[in-house]
C-alpha cells in the first residue's frame, strides 16, 4: 500500500488525514485545536487587550498540533513510514508571520513576545483595513495592471496591507523581519529547510502574476518609502505550484513525526483551493463551493479573463495549466446562525430540545414545508457585505415583505433562498463574461442541510453534487503529497492523474425540481433589480445608515 | 354635583365611566367583557366554523355590559340617579346588524340564530374583500364624486361592502331585515325607542355628507338591483351630530339601569373619534393619535380639502361645525408585538422574567441606550399594508441594514423609528394638502412607552402631550351626555363648552431633541425615498411576493 499525507490547517485546529494513492481512501485521520487559538483579545500571557479586528495565532501551535495528529494517523492506521510516498498541506491564508533568517518566529524571541505584531497575522485580521484603503486608492490612481485581476479592490486580509499596516505601526519590528511568510510555506520551510511561496497564496493573496511577476518596487515606495524591496527582500523565495516538490523531509522532522527521512514535501495550496482536487475537480467549467459561513467558489478555465467583481484570478493557482478563479459570499452559514441565535423564539426551542434536534432543524423542517414563494418574502444576502460581485463590505442586508403572520421558518427560508440567488449571481457574471460554468460540485457543512441543497439546485436551475469525502480539503493536500512523489517514486504523475485515481464519486446529488423553477425564476428577477438599486449606487442608503451608525451627530437618550 | 354617564363600547368589553361635567374627574369606571367576545370561530352554540375574515359580535352581550357596568359605577360613585344628567356613548364602526322593525335583531329570532349573516358584523369583518373591490371599481368608473373624500378608495370594513355581502350570500335575510344599523345606533334605539343615525360612523363608514348625503340609488342599482333603496329604506333615519339629543331614556331601560326615566341621551360617536373631546381637542390644527396595536389620525379643519390618501373627512363628524379628517396606520402597537412574540431569543425572555418585567420593557431600556441612527437600520412600518397615504393594504414590511452584529433592540428600535416616519408622513400630507396640524395630542397605551414616545417627539420635531385621562373615548362620551343635556338641564351648552370644563390637563409633554433632529432628519429623507420608490409603483415587489405567496405555480417539497 502506498499513502499520502495530507495537512489542513484551519482557524481553530489542524487536521491530518492519511490517504491510499490508488484509492483515494482515507485510513486515518486526526485534528487537534490549537492550544491559543484565534489570539483576538490578548496576547498569550498577557491581560492587555488587542485594539478591535485583530487577530493572531501562534506558530508553535501549528508544530505541536502537527506533530500530534501525525503521530495519531500513523498509530491509528499502523502504516509504515516507508509506506507514505509524499506530504501535502492546505493552510488558511493570508496568514503571515514574521521570522529571522533562519525561520524563527519573531514571537518566539523573548525580546518581542509582548509585542502583537510580531506573531501571526491570522487570515481574518481585519486591522490593516486603513492600509487596504489606501492601496486601492493609490492603485486606482496609478491605474496599476493587476488591480482588474481582482475585480479592482483588494481585501484587508491580503498581504500588502497587513506587511504595511506592520511597516506603519511597528517600524522596528518590520526593520528586524528578515522574512514575511505564508503559514502554508512557513510549515514546508520547516519540514523541508527549503523556502518558496506557493503560487496560490502568492496568487490570490500576495498579488502575484506568473507572467508579470508582483507589483513594481516604485508603487510600493509610493505607498512608504520602506516598502519598495518588499518582494526582493523579505518575500523573497521562487513561486512555485501546488503539489510541486519543494523539498524533502529533514532528518530531524522526519524523527519527530515519526516519517522517513527524505519524503518528498510538496508545495501546499490555501484550504478552500485544497477542496478543488479534493472534490474531484480537475478541469476547467466545474464550479467548486465551499459553503459553511461563508462560500467560496472555485473555477477553472484555460484563459485569462477580467471578471467584474471577481476577488481573483491565478495562473497556476489551483490545478497547474489552468487559470483558477476566486468567488466569495461574505456571509452564508453565518446569516442563518445570526437569525438563529438571535431572532428565534422560545417555543422553537423548546421544540429543539424536547425533540433533541438543532433549532436549525426545527426551522428548515418547516421551511421545507412551503412552496416557493410561499414565505412571501425576498432578502438580500449582505449581512456580512458583498464579496462578489460587489466586492463591497458596506452592504447591509434587507428584508422586504414581512406581515404580522410571518413566522420564523418563513424568514429562515427567505434567507437560505437569498443566499442561494447570491450564489447565482456569481455563476451568471462568470458565465456572461466568458467564464464556462458546466457542472457544480459542493463542499462544507452547509451540504448536510437538505432544504437547503433542494433550494440552491432550484434556484440555480442545476444539480447541486455534493463532493464525496466530507475532509474534502485535507483529501486535497494529500493529493499534492502524492504528486510531490512522482509517478517515479511510487506517486502520481500530474495533480489530474491524483485526483482522478483519489477522488471519491458525489456523496448525493441534488437536482431541480421543474416545479419551482418558474417561480424562482420570478423571485431573482426581483431578486436581481434590488441588487442592482441598492448595490450599484441608484440608492444608497446602506452606506447612509452605515454613516449614521458609526456616528455623525446625536447624543445618549432618553 | 352633576353627572354625565359615558359608554364606551370596544371591541372585547364595554366599559362605564361617571364624570364630574363642571371638573371632567372620573368619580367612577367599571368595565366588562363580551361573553361571547369576539365571535370568528363559529357561532355561539355551533361546531360549524366560520369562514376566513370573519368577525361578528352577539348583540345581547352588549347589554349585559351596558346593565352590569352600569349598576357598578352607581353603586361605586353613591351617585343619586337624578345627579346624571345625560348619557353619552362611543361604538366600534362600521359594526353593523340586521334588525326587525322594532329593532330586535335577527340573530336573536330563533328561525336565524344559525345563520352568520344574521348576526352583528363586528368593524374587523374582512369578509367582505371582494364586494369592497367591486365597489371602488365601480366608483372609480363612474367617477362617483364621494370617492375623494376617502382618498379614492373605500375598505370592506365599510357598510356598502359589509351589506353587499349580506344581499349576495345571504339574500332571503337580507330581505328579511327592516333594518340594518351600527351598534352605536342601535343602543340609543333601545334606550330612547328613537333610530337615528351618527354623523361620524354614518360619514365615516356609512359614505354620507352633509350636503351631497349618499351615493345614488342608481350606483347602487348598479352594484346589485336589490342594493338601490340600501339607505332609502334600510338605513333610514335622520343623521344626528355626536352629541345632540336624540331622545330620552324610556321609563323600562331607566329601571334596568337604574337612572332617572327621561335622561338625555346623545347621539352617539365612533370609540376612536370619542378620544378628540376626551382628550381636550375642540378646535382645528391639533392632530389627535390614538395609539395602539394600530394609530388612528384625527385632525379638524374649518374647510373640505381632499387629502391624497387620507382616509376619510365628515362634516359634524367629530365636533359639529368642523370638518373632521381621518387617517390611519394599520400596523404600530401590533407591529413591535410580531417581533417580540415571533423573534425574540430566549435570553432576553430571561432577562425579564428573572426581573419580572415585559419583554417591552427589557426591548426599550436596551433600544433606549442607543443614539438616532446607531441601530444602522431602517424600516418601512407595513407589516399589515398602509391605511394612509397609500391606502394600500397589499403592501408588505422591509427592513434594511441588518448585519450579522445585529442585536434584538436595534431592530425594536428600528421598527418604532419605522411608525414615527409613518406619523411624519402623514403630518406632511395633511400640512402640505392645505390641512394644517398646529399640535399633537395623544393617547391609547403606546403613550406609556417612554422611549417610543420620545422616539415620536424627535422623528416629528414636534411636542407629544399625552392626555391626561387614560379612559379618553369613555371621557368622550360623557362630554357628548353632557351636551345631550343641553346648558338649561344642567348639562353644556355645546361640545366645546364640554371640553372646556371635562378635559384635564395633559398628563405628560415629550419635547423633541435638538441633538436628535439631524440624524432623524437624515433618516427620514431615506425612509420617504423607500416609501416612494415601494409604495408608489415604481418597484412591485411587494405585489409580486404577496401574488406568489398566495400561489401562483411551485409544488410542495422537498
Amino acid at each position: 500500500m502506498k499513502y499520502s499525507l495530507g495537512l489542513d490547517f484551519g482557524t481553530e485546529s489542524a487536521r491530518a488525514v492519511l490517504v491510499d494513492i490508488d484509492t483515494g481512501e482515507t485510513v486515518a485521520t486526526a485534528a487537534d485545536e490549537f492550544a491559543d487559538g484565534v489570539i483576538d483579545e490578548g496576547l498569550p500571557g498577557s491581560t492587555e487587550s488587542l485594539p478591535l479586528d485583530w487577530a493572531l495565532q501562534n506558530p508553535a501551535d501549528w508544530l505541536t498540533a502537527l506533530e500530534r495528529t501525525v503521530h495519531a494517523v500513523m498509530e491509528e492506521s499502523g502504516a509504515a513510514p516507508e509506506s507514505v510516498v509524499g506530504v501535502g498541506l492546505d493552510f488558511t491564508a493570508c496568514t503571515i508571520l514574521p521570522t529571522t533568517l533562519d525561520g524563527t518566529p519573531l514571537c518566539a524571541l523573548d525580546a518581542f513576545r509582548d509585542r502583537p505584531h510580531a506573531w501571526a497575522k491570522l487570515w481574518k485580521h481585519h486591522a490593516a483595513q486603513p492600509q487596504a484603503d489606501r492601496v486601492n486608492q493609490l492603485a486606482q490612481t496609478r491605474g496599476e495592471p493587476w488591480l482588474a485581476r481582482y475585480g479592482g479592490k483588494i481585501s484587508s486580509e491580503w498581504l500588502i496591507p497587513k506587511a504595511l499596516q506592520m511597516l506603519e505601526e511597528a517600524p522596528d519590528l518590520y526593520a528586524r523581519a528578515d522574512r514575511l511568510v505564508e503559514g502554508a510555506d512557513w510549515i514546508v520551510w520547516q519540514l523541508t529547510e527549503k523556502l518558496h511561496r506557493n503560487a496560490c497564496a502568492a496568487g490570490y493573496k500576495g498579488t502575484w502574476h506568473k507572467v508579470n511577476g508582483f507589483p513594481a518596487p516604485d508603487f510600493l515606495a509610493a505607498l512608504h518609502p520602506e516598502l519598495s524591496d518588499l518582494y526582493q527582500v523579505k518575500l523573497s523565495g521562487s513561486v512555485v505550484p501546488p503539489g510541486q516538490k519543494v523539498g524533502e523531509l529533514v532528518p530531524t522532522w522526519a524523527q519527530r513525526l515519526g516519517l522517513s527521512p527524505g519524503t518528498p514535501v510538496a508545495a501546499p495550496i490555501i484550504d478552500a483551493h485544497a477542496a478543488v482536487p479534493g472534490g474531484g475537480v480537475s478541469q476547467p467549467g466545474i464550479l467548486l463551493m465551499i459553503m459553511g459561513t461563508s462560500t467560496c467558489h472555485m473555477l477553472m478555465a484555460e484563459d485569462e479573463m477580467l471578471v467584474e467583481g471577481i476577488a481573483g484570478v491565478v495562473e497556476d493557482g489551483i490545478v497547474p495549466g489552468y487559470f483558477g478563479y476566486e468567488a466569495g459570499q461574505a456571509g452564508v452559514g453565518d446569516i442563518f446562525a445570526w437569525f438563529v441565535e438571535r431572532m428565534v423564539p422560545p417555543e422553537y426551542r423548546a421544540q429543539a430540545d424536547r425533540q433533541g434536534r438543532s433549532l436549525h432543524d426545527v426551522l428548515a423542517e418547516k421551511a421545507a414545508a412551503l412552496r416557493p414563494g410561499e414565505n412571501g418574502m425576498l432578502a438580500l444576502d449582505w449581512w456580512n457585505g458583498n464579496r462578489s460581485t460587489l466586492m463591497d463590505a458596506d452592504l447591509t442586508g434587507l428584508l422586504i415583505g414581512p406581515t404580522l403572520a410571518t413566522r420564523a421558518e418563513e424568514i429562515y427560508r427567505a434567507l437560505i433562498e437569498a443566499t442561494a440567488f447570491g450564489t447565482r449571481m456569481i455563476i451568471d457574471a462568470f458565465i456572461q463574461q466568458g467564464v464556462p460554468v458546466e457542472s457544480i460540485v459542493t463542499g462544507g457543512g452547509l451540504t448536510k442541510n437538505e432544504l437547503l441543497m433542494q433550494i440552491y439546485a432550484d434556484i440555480t436551475g442545476r444539480e447541486m453534487a455534493v463532493a464525496g469525502e466530507p475532509q474534502i480539503s485535507a483529501l486535497g493536500a494529500a493529493m499534492l503529497g502524492s504528486v510531490a512523489a512522482g509517478s517515479q517514486a511510487g506517486g502520481h504523475g500530474s495533480l489530474g492523474q491524483a485526483i482522478a485515481s483519489m477522488a471519491p464519486p458525489p456523496a448525493r446529488v441534488f437536482r431541480p425540481k421543474k416545479a419551482h423553477q418558474l417561480p424562482y425564476d420570478q423571485l431573482f428577477a426581483e431578486y436581481r433589480r434590488l441588487y442592482d438599486y441598492f448595490g450599484r449606487g441608484e440608492n444608497d442608503v446602506m452606506k447612509v445608515l452605515r454613516r449614521l451608525r458609526s456616528g455623525s451627530g446625536g447624543g445618549q437618550e432618553p
